[in-house]
């Protein structure tokens, strides 16, 4: 959150932190993180046993070690539909993760791995910003701890079986016109979107058309996401269907017999990744699946972890409430059980003014008007989210532009749909999202 | 080995193995590892500080942190001409580090890393085997830390760049058709090896010509291997030829600017990695450049990280000595400086009795002339090493059924030539390796 | 026409056909030829030296010495919505030219050539059908008098300076994915659709993606068919659009300097090719423009040739009314300045019954009510040529089983129109069609 | 021959040609030539009927028509060892067969037809040069009778159907990688040398690596130029291998059942083509298969034809008399039961000194000892053709620059082997040839 400042820390970590509007990096490198033996001691009452390291700052939660001794409450932290202003999931997230624990709310944050490819683009990290990042942000960034390479690795596996299977007699009669199933990089590569393979004559493979996707739109990335432990994602990989055969019927990984050593390439990234926020307490970040194509959320292993080891699990969904809300509720929780117990809804006087029709470049100006009319939006999205029985907290992502009397229209909306309103440099304070939780 | 017996072991961890000839992963699974901590405290005097751990038995030694207080002195393990019956050089690598420090020498072996591709195919594990083998086994073939994963990236990044150039307006006149620089994937798959990319429209690049090869045949995994430092990679980097321009001259990674994001991707895969034999010592497993085609050795760092960290260092060069030790001394010697301080040539009686013509099926027959034939393949590896100024002992490496003669043959052949020769089984009993060295 | 019968013949050759319903080939075989020099004199007035043979029954006409003495009246054959039960434009047409000169008007008709590729594949010949054929019949359909071959090679002539231009370092600064000149073949060949050229490397050209289309849909078959002469034809094929450069800027075959070689390629292609109808009249068969992307109908010079040759020229559009008839008149006529003075729309009972919901195997059963139904089709295409401001005369291209009650329904939509209304077997005996043509 | 003056002619048609040297298409279109109804009748004595006319001046032969009367001699022409300085098979071919007309022997010549591809390139016309040419010319550089087109069309069929059955189901199991029938194009485009076809997806065929050749290099071409008639055409096109199935066993074109409709896309191109020289003398100008990779001559239907309708015939081989005079004798004589009567050798003084090491720039001066090493060479090549049983004539083509000792040098060379020699400008005047020929 770029606006907060003020903040009530559980230790004196954050005092001398450079000011708020400093670059993400530099505010990050600012802060000495825990190992994080200690977060998970302190924050979690994991055991070092049930850790396994990845250097001093990073983990996996052995799955088969971790106790599941609590029962926590689920908040999914959803937003209005997207605009270039801006809107801060990922930091609302984070810092009402912060703030509950700041009031002595056992609480943790479950989010997504960041891919590599767009971290190499246009898009900045994807570990919050401002005050509310999870860190150590760099490494977070930048291959973490594997996962993404052992997904791209179990892709590309059963894509070679697939082939070699082609190569060498095709028993099972594959149409080489017709396999579905392409190949994964980790990386913006635009070149590889649509190849040929199998070239340079008979020793080489058959000719097909196919391509490369980028790692977070890997089947495989969803359905380890929606896993719920290893034999279940060895089930699921089997089910994966890779193409049709010549009589057109389709034909799936578990005829190759490729599930098993898929798997087995996986076993690490299936165990979720612990890292701290800025104020220490435990973030899980574990799977990013695509939210264009998929369904957008981190694993239910972590979500399902952290709630049985925080009384509060703050997670975050792609997109507008429309789309990565619905998505989650009917795609995530129902195939996994999980259900929210709360439900943030985040928004800014900025981005509602967008909505109401002012230019990027006028969004500095007070406009009540626009903000009423954009408001709309707002309060679409939460009847969309009371038709799932959620009538969110509407959380509004301060900016020092924010006119009083903007910030009084949107409260009003949010009164007349009967949901609560909080500011959320309040929950910088360790107040408003506590409270707002206690209440839901 | 397979053929070891009668170990006497630093402590009692080897007793209750599995007997001789019982598969590699029961042998390594009945050894409970050390935690890796603690090999580096015990076994190299590394602090805890210094240690990336990667999970309890794996580990990063952090070069910056690493002192170096020793001299090693270094032996190159070669041997001769591979047949198909086996010579063995990682094992006898490996216990002739297990024997060295089983007599109260301090000494770790440098091995290179396995590739993920043919360890899905045919090839086993490379980790050594029988009762001389780097632990934990899986591990080290699967994912390992992650650096295969990284010089992946890093080969594949500057390809994307090298495409993205092209479809940008392709500012350094890059010749489309004379790209030499592929891509790589860590992964058997021959429909990779001939392929076209940028296909579908101007949206999606420039058709071209390219394939993948295996990562372990990577130019950045030699470079890697023959770097000193961060800074002398990034330098290296830099240099690599990708390709020409419309005026044929070369252009170099450096001219797309490409080189610091390469070395940011590969800042950990620098690091050497630990782990440890079956008897607890250090193993040094870092880069694995494709003997076929590159030098085919361990990387400069890790060897001298070792040899900084304990007396004698024991390493491996690919194929036989007139092409791995030859690659050995003439590439990473000359660039490095390191210089090999005893050579040990691995032979068997079968391989030898191979290369004197004895089919595949009939070498566990005694025939000594045909072990005399076969012996002018080690002859001249023999007289090859001692060009270099090294005159190697020999190393038998022991089969059941060797029979003395041959033996006694083999030894005369060697006597001749003025060069020692011990039998590998009494390195385990901790003796010949032991004297072989002191004598060096 | 299948079902004529009682031909009156200008000499007796047809009266010793196979009955009708015989294979077509069986009666354009049974047909004693004229030898071409003959025809063309005796029919058109044409000069043994105007005359190029093509062997003895084929010939092209010497544009630059035909005398263009008369000025002929054009009368465009078309017809209602195709179904598959057919209607037999081409067979009407050569039935109206037979027909027109068994009652002493001089006549001629113009058709389209024939593409090689579909006649190999599932489509009959090109050539009409029954006692309405133009022969030699075989020729017709194979190979002809070259033009096909010699529009495939400037095509494709033009593709290789395209490539060749990119090869030689792409002055134009042509993008290779932005080239649309693709190739041509007089073939039916599926696997030449989508095609990569330029592979091999640096020695063979550029890799670029495109495909061959059929000959007659070559933009050259159409341009060829809407020149005036050899002059405008170069002129046209220096204007056609080849792609765009780097900067998106379309570039031309005049660009390239391509169009002289291309026009050398066409100097035998562009002179009108004359065969004879069973009855020995004139057909001029030249161009064939595919229907289904061009203009469909065979060349101006063709069709002005004629005009200037006999006092009635009968010629065919493609598809129905609504398209092909549209595509002639505002395309070949608005381009050349010709324009009908009649127009022919055929029907057939059995058609008109199946755009009147009948399914085809019900088409032999009398059923006035489908008629009136599908008359509805008719109706709206004599409106639409209504608007061109020609009432068409309509052909009810007969057959035995068509129902007197049938016929009397069409004839009266059609008078309900003002459109006059023929029976095509009338024409067979040389009324009908010489009438409507005086009258119209 | 170029440098060939005082011409006695048959008639007086040659007597206003332009000078020696000018350009060949001048002195081509200088004269006229006489209908090809006259040249059929007075040089061959055959009829009207016999032959089916291509415009006024080219003519295809009717073989079922041709009347086999006589039982010519056959003469060949070959050459040294090709260099850049050039030798003159064809223009002594032409030159010999008007001077043995011109002395009133019934002679013909029988060439190869040009390449469309080349002529749009870099090569001349292939129709001889300066005074001995076959015209019209431009016609025989384009297009020509359609033979090369035909055998286009035939080839691709061919190709066509290959695709299409692995398309439809593949029952012959072919395998796609080892298709080894390429297409072909009478067109110089080194783009389309490598290609991969059938892309586009299931409805587009089966992606597969292949590419064109020219036409002249079509397996097709070869098999025209040797077949006896179109029965033995049929046989040997069924014969053509296609590729291999997945068991690596050939498989044919028959196999496809693809000879008959390839045969009938070859019924008029296997009919011998009738033009004439510059002095109105028969040229039979038939097939074309690519010397660099073919047997390098024309029909043998052609030549077969020609030997009954004239005394002489002079045919060419490719290349010198080591490659094409022995493919010539081991291949097209061998397969048809041809066999030559004589043989001339064709040399000039400039090439002999290049043979004998002198530069390009400096062949106009006088240099007997140059001409005698390079007379190795013309020994050689005469030797060759000895162990045929032939002892050729040599025929110097003479240039304006030779030398009277350099003429005397070859002569003695000439004889030392017991071959007769001539000087090329005496057949200009009928005499050398036609002794020559009286004698062998």
């Amino acid at each position: 959150m770029k606006t907060q400042n003020n903040v009530v820390l559980a230790d004196n970590t954050m005092t001398a932190l450079p000011p708020p509007g400093s670059p993400d990096i530099e505010i990050a490198r600012a802060v000495k993180p825990w190992p994080i033996f200690e977060v998970a001691q302190r924050k979690l009452g994991v055991a070092h046993h049930a850790l396994i390291p990845y250097g001093h700052y990073k983990a996996k939660l052995d799955l088969a070690q971790i106790p599941q001794r609590k029962a926590g409450k689920l908040v999914l932290v959803t937003a209005i539909t997207p605009t270039p202003a801006g809107e801060g999931k990922t930091t609302t997230s984070i810092g009402l993760t912060d703030a509950l624990n700041a009031i002595g709310v056992s609480a943790s944050v479950c989010l997504r791995e960041p891919s590599l490819g767009p971290c190499f683009g246009v898009k900045g990290g994807a570990a919050g910003g401002g005050r509310s990042q999870a860190i150590p942000m760099e490494d977070l960034n930048l291959h973490f701890n594997g996962d993404f390479h052992a997904i791209t690795s179990a892709h590309n596996l059963l894509a070679a079986l697939i082939d070699n299977h082609i190569h060498w007699g095709n028993e099972l009669n594959l149409d080489p016109r017709r396999i579905s199933w392409r190949r994964v990089m980790d990386m913006n590569d635009r070149a590889l979107r649509h190849t040929l393979v199998g070239l340079g004559g008979p020793a080489h493979g058959q000719p097909r058309e196919t391509g490369f996707d980028i790692t977070v739109a890997s089947e495989i990335m969803a359905i380890l996401c929606l896993a719920e432990d290893r034999k279940d994602l060895e089930r699921r990989l089997g089910n994966i269907i890779i193409g049709r055969d010549r009589d057109n019927k389709t034909v799936t990984a578990a005829d190759l017999g490729a599930q098993g050593a898929m798997t087995v390439l996986l076993k690490d990234a299936i165990q979720p990744n612990l890292i701290q926020t800025l104020e220490h307490n435990p973030a899980l970040i574990h799977g990013g699946p695509f939210a264009n194509i998929a369904h957008g959320c981190n694993s239910v292993m972590a979500t399902r972890t952290a709630l049985g080891l925080t009384d509060v699990v703050v997670t975050e969904a792609g997109f507008g409430a429309d789309l990565g809300a619905e998505k989650f509720i009917d795609i995530k929780c129902r195939i996994s059980g999980l259900r929210p117990d709360a439900a943030v809804l985040v928004c800014t006087v900025r981005a509602l003014k967008m909505q109401g029709g002012v230019a990027k470049d006028h969004l500095d100006e007070p406009n009540v008007d626009a903000v009423i009319r954009g408001a709309a939006n707002l309060s679409r999205h939460i009847e969309n989210m009371q038709k799932f029985g959620l009538t969110p907290l509407v959380a509004i992502n301060r900016f020092p532009t924010d006119d009083v009397k903007e910030l009084t229209a949107i409260r009003e909306v949010c009164l007349s749909h009967g949901a609560r309103v909080e500011e959320a440099q309040h929950w910088a304070e360790g107040g408003a999202g506590a409270k707002a939780w206690q209440k839901a």
